[in-house]
């Protein structure tokens, strides 16, 4: 069932080691068909080289395998909290790409210092805190996509505009439109850790983007002005 | 029509991924030619893998499209800019490299401070004021080329001999001889940044380069008396 | 003899180049059979490209070549000091990787900063004493096995825990279950110290991942409860 | 004439690109044949790909080509100022390598902080002086050449022993037994630097390497007792 998911998600884990993103299996991408109300993301622990669409474990929203003879990554409840909370997301990633997740260790937010931050994510990249003991012993990974929501919830920060966060002494985890669109927001996150790390060395006193830019940039690449790229593209 | 040029500017754009310059869709290369008024740049969004010469889309000095079915870069009218105030060059590329974007979005100089420098960029490669908001609101991408044009003639910048700027909050332009020669001059910054960073970081009272060394090597490979390469290349 | 063992040190070899950890003939994996008592190591100096399991040199616990018409690696004797002091372990990989080797010449260890190095290494990476004259004098490579053991025994570090060590002013060794397995700490090792080196940039006050989250990624790997990865792998 | 030096200049200039030193055609090596008094170096300009055997420029030790075609490497006259006063020395590099060019940019030597450098260099990688105005205006290639030469005799540094140099304001240039070993010295040139870079950024006070240690390192690799490598490689 679900083919074309399968299919998707399978395509989107297979890119992320020429991404330059992931190392040995550190990372897992997940899509979500809406209407069936079922995700497929990668098996735990397997290389992305061996990985068949067929290989991709379906899941749905109550966190029940329903297709599949591997085990789903160990972070799908990550993913699941994600899917739940968010409607309009499609897809998910996690990586530990090496700058987002210096930002993570160091427990420092992305400022948006540029248009390369700014056509992908409408302002800070935030860091969200750790689990306590107890959220650990519980339920780790489902915890961990809670405590996600809550920071985007209190903070009031629209998880379609700032579509990743930095999870504090873990690393990132962004979502998209699909599993494609999820990768490339992480491939964009690492673009912008990296550069924000260099612009911080420059010049410690670097100011973030002024709105007027960081509002033409967004807005020319997403919403209904949007005019970057081809027409029903 | 223009059937070289296509190819030209098809040819340069495939390269970005290789050179290390670019991800995802984030870069885009034109090539003009005189006799005929037109330049060819890369269509909106689209991935260089797929790019083929008829997908070049012909553009004229008054910014109008003249051929090619796809919608072109966003970045046109700052391509046009260029073309318009700058008789001398024939190629514009624009990247969101790493190193180059991180002084662009610190807000910092490259200072000259040796020969891999000086043999593409005839001294100190300039920051150019970011855009108010008016002039984003009116017309954002003509502005950005005309705030560049403003910059090297304000500051009595030759463009041929400094064919690069960085725009404040944003990224590298660069320009050369043709579309090849462009991505060329966007290499040799990306390098010159990398280097320059770690320069400053080694030695803050870093010097630039002496005026002697800086003419010897940047006269060997340009100008009459050059002898840097193969005749009639 | 053992061409099982020969085909998967030779495979772990090979894999030195592609995993960024190693330029020139700067790296050697070895594996241990221990039913037979017998470690097969890389020859000296030779091109990964160019090593067939035929090439790959058998070793016995008391150092003596048992199979192999090429001298065994320069190194061959501290993997044989680790062999012996450490049943646990089926295989050793030493490399000269720029950001583990950084932290090595430097002197510094690298703190478990996040849930990339808690889910390999079970605390601090340490950095072990140099030789001194004598030592080096009499035996310069048994003598470097011996210290890290001894370094080990001393602060009362378990080798199965923290599978690896970086050897002051030289570079890092790692071990694992097998051959392939310590050249994958290897790989881990090295992105957590390129991860650590920015995290100290960015955060000069940064923290240790708290031991409760240190504890539950290292065992959802590692130990009787780990469910990470397929049942039987 | 002298095919196999062709051949083996050649495929050194080849090993260029994917070695990572080089980007465009900043870099080319050359190699001698004593017998003959004739060295052949890389034509200038020349994409690395395109390469053949029979582009190689053959010159000889007064600085005349003896055959070729195309015009030698704009560096040559420096190529031959250190083969006239190095009879040791069977190939050389030149390289824009990032890391080894921002030390010569910052006027910094090199210092040997582990066995890394020690394995390829018997203590400190020198920066030498800039030109003067009348020695650029004179013979810019031919007294970068002679100002190396001087700087290893005016310090007593045996050029065999240390097979490289910084050039303040420019680059750096290796040396070794052939061309393929002067491209190996540039390769370990760019990872000492590497990782020198690091080791004073995670420890300004760091020290370099004991005496004892790299007499080690640098012996056992070097010289009649070496025990590295196969006999007769």
């Amino acid at each position: 069932m679900l083919d074309a998911l399968k299919e998707a998600v399978c395509e989107a884990n297979r890119q992320l080691p020429a991404s330059g993103l992931v190392h040995l299996t550190w990372g897992n991408v997940s899509g979500i068909d809406r209407a069936a109300g079922i995700f497929g993301i990668k098996p735990s622990g397997v290389d992305y080289e061996a990985l068949r669409p067929t290989d991709i474990v379906l899941v749905d929203l109550d966190g029940k395998v329903v297709e599949g003879a591997l085990n789903p990554s160990s972070d799908t409840k990550t993913h699941l909290a994600l899917y739940r909370a968010w409607e309009g997301i499609g897809g998910v990633t996690h990586t530990h790409s090496v700058d987002a997740t210096t930002f993570a260790q160091a427990g420092r937010d992305i400022p948006c210092f540029g248009t390369t931050h700014a056509d992908h994510f409408y302002g800070t990249i935030p860091v969200c805190r750790a689990l306590m003991p107890e959220e650990v012993e519980q339920d780790y990974e489902a915890n961990t996509g809670k405590a996600i929501v809550e920071h985007f919830r209190d903070h009031r920060i629209d998880p379609l505009a700032v579509p990743g966060v930095l999870q504090l002494h873990h690393a990132p985890f962004t979502w998209g439109k699909n599993a494609l669109d999820s990768l490339h927001n992480s491939i964009a996150l690492e673009m912008c850790a990296r550069m924000a790390l260099g612009t911080m060395q420059l010049n410690s006193a670097a100011t973030p983007i002024p709105p007027h830019i960081l509002d033409k940039h967004y807005l020319r690449k997403h919403g209904p002005g949007a005019y970057y790229g081809q027409k029903g593209h």
